[in-house]
Formats: structure tokens, C-alpha cells, sequence
């Protein structure tokens, strides 16, 4: 979004995913600033968010929707809905997508992938979005990359026909669950106190407050410490688009082989401890 | 181009491939118009160009060069050679590269593909380019798909490491050999007088020039009875950025069944006489 110039402005998150109702204020200042016409589109990853692992709640999925739509009076905004790790689900029912109550497809764009539930080496995903932007946006990807590779396509296609893909998905599911567990368990044991994280019900990731004295950057002694040991995380700030708090950090539990990630967690726990 | 508010001009075309004196012409009124900085690059298909069919040759590769560096004095002039035919070749011998001819890796940025030799649905390319735009380029890449499907380049690394890659080319040049000379053969045949085409000795395309009176735009009649009689072309004003003359078309041997080649061009012919 940088590269295009765009100006980026965030709000807070809680336990419920975003909250929609600084989106509110935030787009009701604007509109007394004469500014509302800049406004493109609310960005939300509303399952299992990246960085945070946080989703959005049922109430306020409506309440967004809603609150797009009233915005949109003279020109509208659009809810750009990044769906990406919604397959990903291990604890409790899915919710239904912001799209679902999107009545008539005006104000949403839900995009989802098969590079997370499936398989990341295919560059594939798919949009449900308003039938008057389909044209702009397939010349825009028609000018990236002229149509994504269709031998990929066809294994899609395939995979879903013969069952393998909702196979492969509930195996990654099991999987992943399990070394979700194996993480906060980890967590749970070791972390020291003042130190808070978020419990995902799906997707890949967990995130971590740390007492504000503790920069999570690239540049400080704690990052360094970890390097050494041979942990990695993601700096919460690189997660931010202004303002970003330096405290954070984000750990991935995807990739890591399960059995690392009992005793990364402890090393990392260590690290903060002797950064105090 | 146009997407990006581009300005594009043009220069004519001979048997030699681009008239490169008439790029250093353009660019030298440029100079005495105070434009030259706007000038981001030279554009060229250097082999078996589409929708020509024709090459540059081995001088006007050499010269091209020398007028992208002359011209480059005060700010970069690059050439982007695009290579997409290469490896498409049926006669004669292979001719180096522009960038060949570029000792220190300055002024052109050559591209090829695997699409046209090898496999389309693979969605794979490649380039050689100057060092300092590396970064902004794998950038811009990155921000447009995040990378090229993985899967598709282990399968053309390993069709490369095994010698399926050389095979298949070598094979795929036979047939297209065999395709264009049905083609050229046909064209022989049954063109009326005043119709002219390229003899390309790559690629996959020829380029007709009928006489000036006959359209070939999608809104006239040769256009209509030729889809009406199952042979489909690419009108001519198509492939040009300004100022598109009207009595062209480009032929494409490349996926249309062997078998079907020769009614093809006969049932044009017909048209182009049923049009005069």
C-alpha cells in the first residue's frame, strides 16, 4: 500500500477481532474533515487474523457491514474481507463471512486462498465481490501476470473433485491443532509473568505482549538473543501500518516441526527473562 | 502500458526487424524538444517478433545499443529485450542476444519466458538485467503475486536438470517447422495478388499486408466473414501503440491443429477476394 501512495490508518483490536466501532468514529471524523471520498476500503482479516490469531465476532461482522454501507452514501466503501486462514479452523463452529450479510454483494470483497489450507506452492485464491468491479480487477491481474498458471488450476480442480482437497484440509487442521496446543502449552509453562498472549481458535499464529520496557525490533538485544539461540519471531511492529508499538511479537506455528516447538518457546521465554 | 498513463511511439518495421535509425531519429527530436528524460525505454522483440514474425538483425543489434548509450548521457535509456521466441527457431543460425552486446550490463534488460518453449500453463520467466534495478523490480514482483508458483519451478528445474527441457524444445521446434511451412505453403497457394506476408524463421506468428483499400478491423466484413466461415485472426490495428494502419493481420500457426491449416488459409483467401 506504501508503494501506491496510500495512506494507511489503524484501529485497535480486542478479544472480538477489530473494533468496529472506532471504524465508525474513525470514518465520522473523516467525513467532518471532508475527507470521506479518500476513503477505498476497510481492510479485515476476519478469521484467525494475521498477526494477532484474533477473528471477528458475529456481532460485529453485521455491525461493519453496516457501518459500510452507511458510510457509502455518496461514494461508496468497500470491506476488502481477507479470508485466508478461514479453512484453518480447530476450536468452535465458523462463523459466516462478513460477505454472508452483504445482501445484495455491494459493499464486501471476500477473498480467500488455497495457499493456506491447502497448498502454499500453487498460488491460487479466489473473490466473491460486486459484479462492477469484476472487470477492473481481472484487467489489473491480466496485466500482473496474464492469468495464473492453469497447470496449478487444474490441480485445484482435480483435488476438489476426487475429495483429496477437504481431506487434505481436515489433515492440516488435526496437525496444526495439535501443534497450536503444543505452543501455548509451551507458553503456558514457561513464559514469565507479564507477559500475555492470545489463544487462536484457527490459523497459524500467536501473539504475544510483552511488559512495555521490551522492545521486540530487529535492533534490539532481545531479537539478537533469540538469533543466537536459534529462535526466530516477527517483530510486532513490521505488523503495524502507523504508530506501531515496539512490545510485540508474533510467533508462527505452521512450518516449525512440532517437535521445536516446545523447547523454542522455552529459549524465547529465557531471552525475555534476561532482557528485563 | 496505457493502464500506467504511458506514452507510447512508435517506429516502422522492415525486413531487418526494427528500424533502429528511426528510433535514434525519435530520440533526438526528443533531445531538441527537452524530452529525452521522459524516455523510460526502448521496447523490442528481438526474435521472431510478435506479431511480425520478424527478427533484428545482428547489425541493428549492435547499433541499437550504441544509440541506447549515446542517448543515455544525462539518464538512463534501458532496452527491454524482449526474448519471449528465442528458442522458437526453424532456420538459420541463432543470433546473440542485444544483451550480448551490453560488456557492462548497463543499458538492457533482457527477458525470456518458459511459456512459449516449454509449457504456457507454467506461468515462469526469466531475466538478465543491471544490477541497480534489481531490488525495485523483485519489489514490484512481490507486491503483484508474492512470488511465482514454487510447485512450477521445481517441475521446470527438474525438466531442465533430467534434459526433458532441451528435448521438448527441440521437438516443439520440428512441429512448428512442419506448421509453418504448411502455413507459408497455403498462403502461396491461394493468396490473391497484392496480399504480402512475412517469411518468419521463428516464433509463431506471420504478418500479412493486404492491399490498402481491405479492412481487417473486428467491425468489417472481411473480419465477419472469416468468423463466419471458422477462421479467426488478429486484426492488425491490434498490435500497434498509435496511428494503426487497417489492412493487416496476423496469423498464428502455433496452436491450431496441423490438419486444419491449409482450409484455413484458403477460406481467408476466399474472404480477402469475396472483399476486394
Amino acid at each position: 500500500l506504501a508503494s501506491l501512495g496510500v495512506r494507511v490508518m489503524g484501529v485497535p483490536m480486542d478479544e472480538q477481532g477489530m473494533q468496529v466501532e472506532e471504524v465508525e468514529k474513525l470514518l465520522a471524523q473523516l467525513q467532518r474533515r471532508g475527507e470521506l471520498a479518500r476513503v477505498k476500503f476497510i481492510y479485515c482479516t476476519s478469521y484467525y487474523q494475521n498477526p494477532t490469531g484474533l477473528t471477528l465476532s458475529l456481532a460485529r461482522r453485521k455491525r461493519l457491514l453496516e457501518i459500510a454501507r452507511k458510510f457509502s452514501r455518496k461514494h461508496r466503501i468497500l470491506i476488502l474481507e481477507d479470508a485466508a486462514y478461514r479453512e484453518l479452523r480447530y476450536d468452535g463452529k465458523g462463523l459466516p463471512s462478513i460477505k454472508s450479510f452483504d445482501a445484495h454483494n455491494e459493499y464486501s470483497v471476500l477473498t480467500q486462498t488455497f495457499s493456506k489450507p491447502f497448498a502454499p506452492g500453487l498460488k491460487l485464491g479466489y473473490t466473491v465481490m460486486p459484479q462492477d468491479l469484476l472487470t477492473a480487477v481481472l484487467r489489473q491481474k491480466g496485466n500482473h501476470d496474464f492469468g495464473s498458471a492453469n497447470l496449478c488450476q487444474w490441480i485445484a480442480l482435480e483435488a476438489m473433485k476426487t475429495g483429496a482437497y477437504a481431506k487434505h484440509v481436515s489433515r492440516l487442521c488435526k496437525h496444526y491443532r495439535r501443534k497450536r496446543d503444543v505452543m501455548l502449552t509451551a507458553l503456558q509453562q514457561y513464559m514469565p509473568e507479564g507477559v500475555q498472549w492470545t489463544i487462536p481458535a484457527g490459523g497459524l499464529y500467536v501473539w504475544l505482549t510483552l511488559p512495555a520496557g521490551i522492545k521486540t525490533g530487529p535492533d534490539g538485544s532481545l531479537f539478537e538473543k533469540c538469533l543466537e539461540n536459534g529462535v526466530l519471531y516477527v517483530p510486532g511492529e513490521y505488523a503495524y501500518g502507523v504508530d506501531a508499538p515496539r512490545n510485540h511479537l508474533r510467533l508462527c506455528f505452521g512450518q516449525v516441526p512440532m517437535s521445536k516447538i516446545r523447547g523454542g518457546v522455552k529459549r524465547l521465554a529465557e531471552a525475555i527473562r534476561e532482557t528485563r
